[in-house]
C-alpha cells in the first residue's frame, strides 16, 4: 500500500461506508495529489484506523478496512521548551514523521513568549501532513502551550526524562527499554534549562539524561531523542 | 570548558603561540560573542586541535592546548542526494552537531541540479559554525557535488549502507558495530532511489538498510540516520 495517496479524515465524515469530502479535501485530492475519479487511495481517521477508498466526486467509497502497521510500539511524549523564531514548525514536522504520539509546548525561563493561537492551528496542520506523508496512521496531538511546571506535573509516563546538555548523566539509549509502552521526554530551550527547572524536573520525578557529548540545538535535539526512542522501539 | 566559545582558525594563523586574527574573526569574537579584552575562548584547527586562548587586539594568545573529547569514536560519511530548495541548509547544520566527519551531496535520477559555486561555500561556512556552536573538535568535509555513481566508486569504508524506504531491508541500528573505524551511509532524494541506483549502490557492495517503518522526508533521513550512529558510538 505503500505508494497510494492518503488523506486524513475526522470520524465524522464516514457514513455507510461513504466518507463525505470537505471542499479543501476534494480540492486536496483533485489539485494538489492530481487524482481521477474511480482512483484510490488511503482514508485514516488519525486515531489508528485506515482505509482503502475508492475518490467518487464529492465522497469516497470504502472498500476494505485496512491495517497499517507504521506505529512505534510504545507512545512517545515530547514537552518542548518553544524555540525562538519558527523553528518548531521543522521540530513537529520531523517529530511526527519518526514517530512521535503528544507534543507538550512549554514556556520555560528562557522562552516565555506565548505563541498566538494561530501558531497552534499551524503546528497542528503540520502534523497532519506530516503524518500522511510519512504514512503514520495516528495524528500527533499538539497540546496548548503551558509553563513547564505545569507540563510536568501533567506527566503520568513510567518513564520521564529530562535532557540536560554538557553533564554526565546516563545517555538516554541506555534507558530505553522495549517493555516501555509509555515514555515522556522532556527538552529545553536555547541556552539550556535554569537550576530552578532541573531541580523541578528532579522532584517531579524526571529522570536527568543525555543526548550525546556534542552540543545540540534546541531544534535538532528533539529529533535525536525521537530517531532513539525509534531505533530502540520499532518493529 | 562548556561554556566557553569557540573560534575555528586556519592552521595557518598559528605562530608562536598566537593567532593572528583575520578582520572577520576580530569582528565576530568583539562584535558577535560580545568577548573583551582579556576574555578566554577555546580556538580550535577543525582537524582535531583545541586550545585555551586569551583575546589580545587583533590577535590571541594560546595558554594551553587542550583535550575536547566530543567526537564520535568513528567517521562517519554521508553520500546524500541534493534535496530541491534550501533543505540542504538544515541537513549540514543538524548532522554537523551530532557528530558528521564528511558530507559528499550527489546528484540522482530525481535530483538533476547541479548547485551554484555558492551554495558549496554556504554549507562549509555552515558547517564550521555548526561545528564552533555544538563543541566539536573537527569540522566535517563538504564535497563538490558529484553524480550518485562517482561517490559510490570512491566509497572506501568497509562498512556501506544505502537506505531504502518502504521495503524489507535490515534496521541500520541493528548493523552498526562498535568496532567500526569508518562508515558511509548514502540517503535518497524526495522520491527515493530509482531501480539503476540501487543496483549501482549493490554492484558498489553497499548494504541495502532501512531507517524504520515511516517514510522519512529527504531532509529528516540524514539526521534520523546521524541520531542512530552517534548512540552507537558515543562515548
Amino acid at each position: 500500500m505503500g505508494q497510494l495517496q492518503r488523506l486524513a479524515i475526522a470520524p465524522t465524515q464516514l457514513h455507510n461506508e461513504q466518507i463525505l469530502l470537505a471542499n479543501e479535501q476534494q480540492h486536496y485530492l483533485h489539485r494538489v495529489l492530481r487524482l481521477r475519479e474511480g482512483d484510490h487511495f488511503i482514508a485514516m481517521d488519525g486515531t489508528g484506523n485506515s482505509w482503502l477508498a475508492v475518490l467518487s466526486g464529492n465522497y469516497a467509497q470504502i472498500l476494505e478496512s485496512i491495517v497499517v502497521e507504521s506505529e512505534l510500539k510504545v507512545a512517545v511524549n515530547l514537552i518542548l521548551a518553544l524555540p525562538k523564531g519558527n523553528g518548531f514548525d521543522e521540530v513537529v514536522r520531523c517529530c511526527t514523521e519518526i514517530g512521535v504520539s503528544c507534543i507538550m509546548p512549554v514556556l520555560s525561563d528562557r522562552t516565555l513568549l506565548q505563541p498566538s493561537p494561530q501558531k497552534l492551528e499551524r503546528w497542528r496542520r503540520i502534523a497532519k501532513e506530516a503524518a500522511e506523508q510519512s504514512e503514520r496512521s495516528l495524528i500527533p496531538t499538539i497540546l496548548e502551550p503551558v509553563p513547564l511546571h505545569q507540563a510536568l506535573a501533567a506527566a503520568t509516563s513510567r518513564q520521564l526524562y529530562f535532557c540536560v546538555a554538557r553533564r554526565n548523566y546516563p545517555h538516554l539509549k541506555t534507558l530505553l527499554t522495549a517493555t516501555s509502552t509509555e515514555i515522556t521526554i522532556a527538552i529545553g530551550p536555547e541556552g539550556g534549562w535554569t537550576t530552578p527547572e532541573i531541580e523541578g524536573a528532579i522532584a517531579a520525578e524526571f529522570q536527568l539524561v543525555s543526548l550525546g557529548r556534542r552540543v545540540l540545538r534546541a531544534v535538532t535535539a528533539p529529533i535525536v531523542a525521537m530517531s532513539l526512542v525509534s531505533a530502540a522501539f520499532d518493529g
